[in-house]
């Protein structure tokens, strides 16, 4: 398996997500592209990314493979790449072998985990409600609701986008008018710090959809390369019961 | 009660230093404008702020209100308003309402606190020698002292404020041309960090006026929109009692 | 003794690296110039730093000196002083007295310690391989090292420099055509953050020296003002048995 990627930046802001969120993924490759879904430790967040071959400058891979490795220390080697450093990614046996192309060489070997790990399936969820928003307001919003407390609370109606947030001394409002159609009237509360966690890939694109539904998951999408690629976070809501 | 202000900065960068000083404060509203008046925690540094009707773009407070409000609580609220932001600030019975509009429009509603406060009176003192120096110069004549000790002496004669710090591995002093009128000779000696608090207001002014006086408290004041505000601290000197 | 320095950059990088590594220092001053050699406290580093007279702007220095000084504390006062700052340094009995002549005048009087301190004198060792190379460059090598283990293993053949890392989890490797004339294979290890340390004066100079021989301490030195004086750092080798 050879893979080579000038845009070196996806794959460095994927893992600043990914990482933060699960510990050890396996990276599945065949002829398409890499794939790759995890569950956090404690079951709330999915984590879903797929890099098409078309995203790649060179991309060969003719027997799949499956990649079992660190996040922490695959993340520790992609911080290492310059931005305009040319990535290239190989295996052996019991290694990824990443090189950085530009001024010098650097090779890293990174350890293959030797687990059998069968990455979990995603639920299949039709989810009612997709909004399309500026990543950074999403952050802003995200700082505002956490001045009083832990979770937001998303509704959206026909026009607003409404994010609340309580706590012992007061809260938080942001409204936003979300011009998409939106038929219904949707409500739902996550814990702010696990959306927080998946804005470290921010700087993978401007814009994040966002899918809701009354007391569903969340979906959070980025969109890579022109549909060649995407990395999306389901996170399970807060139900009411639970604040006690 | 509604007020508007533009100029956010003001109130923002008054309660950075005020919020670092004093845990709860009351501001008093009435028609002619806001008011504060606070006493920190070990009774050292005593804080006024005045903020006249005419520095808000809008102003109406019919009936006189104090508004009991935890400071750090407050200070983080502010912290989410930028700078191209229209602050609004209203209240009913039981919050001070705050919004923010910008790109999009943001309420906080911080709960007030229930506590019957009486201000505390400021001591009248006439100081003999009043300066006027660039903020960012005082600032840095306090690091300069801070590298020996806790400490910093000020000497005023009819040419130079001298800042004079001591420690155990060595000395620093700091010589101004104050350029002021000065006819006699004053020292006194202040904590540092104590006079470090009242400059996180720093961008607040670009001069700050320093009124000191032998063995006499220290006043430091902001003047803020041409006259019509300011933000004032009264520090106790350090004795040289106190040393040992 | 009074010296002038415009180009005070220079004292404050070299101690920048050296206050990190070692205590105290004894700084030699005579007509030709100032003089330091330390060895850190757990005698791995060998410190050494000469600034000929022609480097300052003012340099009188009648009777040799000895001054034995705490090198945080210089370091401290050292950072007070800003790049346009004018330097002057004198001595008394029991201070040095350093004052920054800019937008005001400031005095800084560090005690020197009373204690009878012979300099260490430097091993005589012909070192094999001279190499010079981008200060930065090396920077990023000892990160890219840094990811895996705590040693770099310098490999020097012909054409090359690697640079090679190794831990439980992988291992990272960098070449670099040198450019130099070597005839021989030269192997040496050491503890990456030791030479981290000497590369925090590395705002002296953009190119650093490189000597090595294998198994042989390594030589950093920067040269500094066109021969005028040269900061030095030699560090011992870590030898295979000790990994273990």
């Amino acid at each position: 398996m050879i893979l080579e990627l000038t845009d070196n930046i996806i794959l460095k802001n994927c893992f600043e997500a990914i990482s933060t969120i699960v510990d050890e993924v396996s990276l599945e490759c065949d002829s398409e592209g890499m794939r790759l879904r995890a569950l956090d430790r404690s079951h709330i967040t999915f984590v879903k990314m797929e890099l098409n071959a078309g995203l790649f400058d060179e991309y060969i891979c003719e027997t799949p493979e499956k990649l079992n490795v660190d996040t922490d220390e695959l993340m520790q080697i992609l911080k290492r790449c310059k931005p305009k450093d040319l990535l290239k990614l190989e295996t052996d046996e019991s290694n990824i072998k990443l090189t950085f192309e530009g001024d010098s060489t650097r090779n890293f070997n990174l350890r293959l985990i030797d687990i059998n790990y069968d990455s979990p399936t995603p639920p299949r969820i039709e989810i009612p409600v997709k909004l399309n928003l500026p990543v950074e307001l999403l952050g802003d919003f995200l700082e505002d609701m956490l001045i009083f407390g832990e979770n937001v609370k998303f509704i959206v109606d026909e026009d607003y986008l409404r994010c609340e947030g309580q706590g012992e001394f007061g809260d938080s409002e942001v409204k936003y008018i979300h011009g998409e159609n939106v038929q219904e009237i949707i409500e739902s509360k996550f814990s702010i710090n696990k959306i927080k966690d998946m804005l470290k890939a921010k700087k993978l694109a401007s814009m994040v959809t966002l899918s809701l539904g009354t007391d569903m998951p969340l979906f959070l999408t980025y969109n890579i390369g022109n549909g060649d690629g995407l990395l999306e976070f389901m996170l399970a809501p807060r139900l009411e019961s639970e604040d006690e």
